[in-house]
């Protein structure tokens, strides 16, 4: 058997034997639909972490474990089993699911810092809306109406629009196990990929409001360009305006960890529905509160025993220096950004979003050959996309490892392809061709850098 | 305005005024019913943690601020303005509730402590056993014939089964404060409190199958009560030989605190199914889980910077002494209790099962003043049942401390009237006094309490 070949046995007979027999078992006689579904949803989120530690393991970011455990999960489908399937037209699973998406733009808003973007400059910019445009165009005006005639304009811009965010997520990580995270190169990705996250959230709200109008008007995208731009750019400066007194009233506030937490969300969940009011995706609001709170800190209450331990310890030192040193280790402690409350909150969450998506490829697609093509020409195009991109980091820069840097696309192009396939724009073929595409440019930096990277040092 | 008059204006303008606005405004145009309803709940749990605070100013526990809310909150619809009414029929937020619930009993489960149980021993088990028993009967076979009359034997088991079980948390608090914990007196009452939780259990598997075969037959509740026992029994069984084995794999997982949160509520939310298979209520599944955990210790990797901050110090230090204590304190953080990790991922979902169960009374039927005396009179009963308890406590303890500490009712209470209202066993009548009950009991104690222990005292 390939290792392919195990993990897809192996995770069928953790996951689909027992949710087949659930399914056949429980719902109906004692009519507790809610049980049933958190039961299988724990199961699949255990799952999911334990295939996002096998992916770290073959130095992969864990989304692709999680994904590649939905495709895997995908595999009884082809011989008619449908079980699993059946959660993702499960309203509570879309719900969570839901949940999943908003949580996860709140955390890439949280940690969009947005002082080292300015930092990072013009270079970044160049090299950002390059990656978006090429990719954008090739995808919507070549690809789309050569590999999928006469599936339309529609189709043609969510196409486009799959290959135009980066998640540089394993970019970051790659860099920083090389030890290059400070240099020029690393810089200009990094920038990038923050404008980029920006730039791709504008064109999903602009596609999002297409899909829902059912037809294009250069007049309806240029203002819901304008209106996605100016809710984010509010949303920064409100976050500049507000961080201090938010702080403060925060720092106040000695409910617990609780109280913070409910907070947090509050911002997040308000947000991403006030999003939807003016027409925008909720993520698009979710991101503009992470945006907003970036700069807020929280206190921590949640070990005091810990700290007051510590404290004993400090008192019975007669070493100063000791005593300087722990009270700076007791402040960094007890100062805790949102992002970690809402990482860990958002922990079980998220791999449900992934884990549905990869579910939702119908495998049977890849029966036909042209899909096979397709697919590799859309990861063609995403790679070609980046690396012209690359061209513009300017000096002091390799454009092959900006280029190959900005390579992944992973989240954000997920949820792109989800929003297409709900809708109905993006059909099982094209979406399956989505999904191996941002698969396949996730697989291929963290090989490709490296190289680049060791042939410069030598 | 008296207290009251502020609080129901308040939290009705913080957050009626915004939900009915949110209702005419975001469901059908846009069609995202999910953020509608997820930012109506982020509001309502932010209030509720609110509510909660100002009712831990007031001595009080904070379940009884967010059920006062809940209960504020219901005044609208006196009015005819039923928006947040309606979100007690929304599928989504019944499903937040339940694993709220499932959470909550889970928490339990793991703060069981079973070894402290045994201790205490058999005057706890009588103050139990007795607490139990004379509530349940007065009533069952007294209050509920005589104040619904022709409400019919089912309506009778379920009026006294909300008078079992004793929510302790409040009494242990009082404890606390005043410093006398470890007496005699504050043993018995803990000890018992746990034996409540599970006797009451016990009872809500019958009340609960009673419910679902719509007619009571002595077998069946002999048979229901088997196999409840039977599954709490095999998983505190389980418990014991698993808890080693369990940890040692845990804390061999490296994953962080993603993968064991996951797997902490795979068994919470896989039992509760287990349970409902056994034709159980979830939460006794979800109870069991927390008994079969409550050993087993998770080991924490949260705050990998703070700990080698600590070890620099350490080996900066030439004191012995502070590096012995500052071994001891890194492992004490390391170690981390399951209970904590779903204490914080609970914090978001437990207030909306006490918000909406609030909520869900509807007051009108204080209009009538046989309802108001109902209350009163089995608030009444409520009080009797557990202070003839008191008096079972054996040598070196006080009846009134052991009754009075016996007496709050909260969450478990609460649970069972939802469960009573939801399925049409009580009526709106029945649930609002069962509500008004569970309030008065949880806030006599903290008043009567330190008046007799301090008499003691003295």
């Amino acid at each position: 058997m390939t290792y392919f070949q195990k993990v897809v046995l192996f995770s069928n007979v953790f996951l689909f034997v027992p949710v087949t027999v659930m399914a056949s078992e429980g719902t109906t006689e004692h009519g507790n639909a809610f049980t049933y579904t958190l039961a299988v949803l724990a199961l699949i989120v255990v799952a999911a972490k334990i295939a996002g530690a096998i992916a770290e393991r073959f130095k992969q970011v864990s989304v692709l474990g999680e994904l590649l455990l939905g495709v895997a999960l995908a595999v009884p489908a082809l011989f008619g089993f449908h079980a699993l399937q059946e959660l993702a037209t499960n309203e509570l699973v879309n719900f969570l699911s839901e949940v999943a998406v908003i949580l996860l733009l709140f955390q890439v808003g949280l940690e969009s810092n947005l002082q080292e973007m300015k930092r990072v400059g013009i270079n970044s910019a160049i090299v950002a809306v390059v990656g978006v445009i090429v990719p954008f165009l090739l995808g919507t005006y070549v690809l789309a109406p050569w590999l999928f005639p006469g599936a339309g304009d529609i189709f043609g811009l969510f196409l486009g629009a799959t290959l135009t965010a980066t998640s540089v997520g394993i970019t970051a990580r790659v860099f920083k196990d090389l030890g290059v995270s400070t240099t020029k190169n690393a810089k200009v990705v990094l920038g990038a990929a923050v404008i980029d996250d920006v730039i791709g959230l504008v064109i999903l709200a602009v596609v999002n409001g297409i899909v829902q109008s059912g037809s294009v008007h250069m007049g309806d995208v240029a203002w819901i360009s304008v209106k996605a731009f100016a809710f984010l750019a509010v949303s920064i400066v409100l976050g500049r305006v507000l961080a201090e007194p938010i702080s403060a009233i925060l720092s106040r506030i000695t409910a617990g960890i609780g109280m913070k937490m409910a907070m947090a969300l509050a911002f997040a969940f308000g947000y991403a529905y006030l999003g939807s009011l003016f027409g925008l995706a909720p993520i698009v609001g979710a991101f503009a509160a992470g945006l907003l709170l970036d700069h807020v800190h929280f206190r921590r209450f949640s070990s005091p025993k810990f700290i007051s331990t510590i404290q004993d310890v400090m008192e019975g030192s007669k070493d100063s220096g000791v005593i300087d040193r722990m009270h700076i280790a007791i402040e960094g402690f007890r100062e805790r950004h949102i992002e970690d409350l809402i990482e860990d909150f958002g922990q079980w969450f998220i791999p449900i979003f992934f884990v549905m998506t990869g579910l939702s490829v119908n495998l049977a697609v890849f029966g036909n050959l042209k899909v096979l093509f397709a697919a590799l020409a859309l990861t063609g195009v995403a790679v070609i996309g980046k690396i012209v991109a690359g061209f513009f980091a300017g000096k002091g820069t390799d454009w092959k490892i900006v280029g190959f840097g900005m390579v992944p696309r992973g989240e954000v192009g997920l949820i792109f392809a989800s929003i297409g396939q709900q809708s109905g724009v993006l059909n099982d073929e094209a979406f399956a061709v989505v999904v191996v595409m941002i698969i396949l440019t996730t697989l291929i930096t963290p090989i490709m850098l490296p190289m680049f990277l060791k042939k410069k040092e030598a």
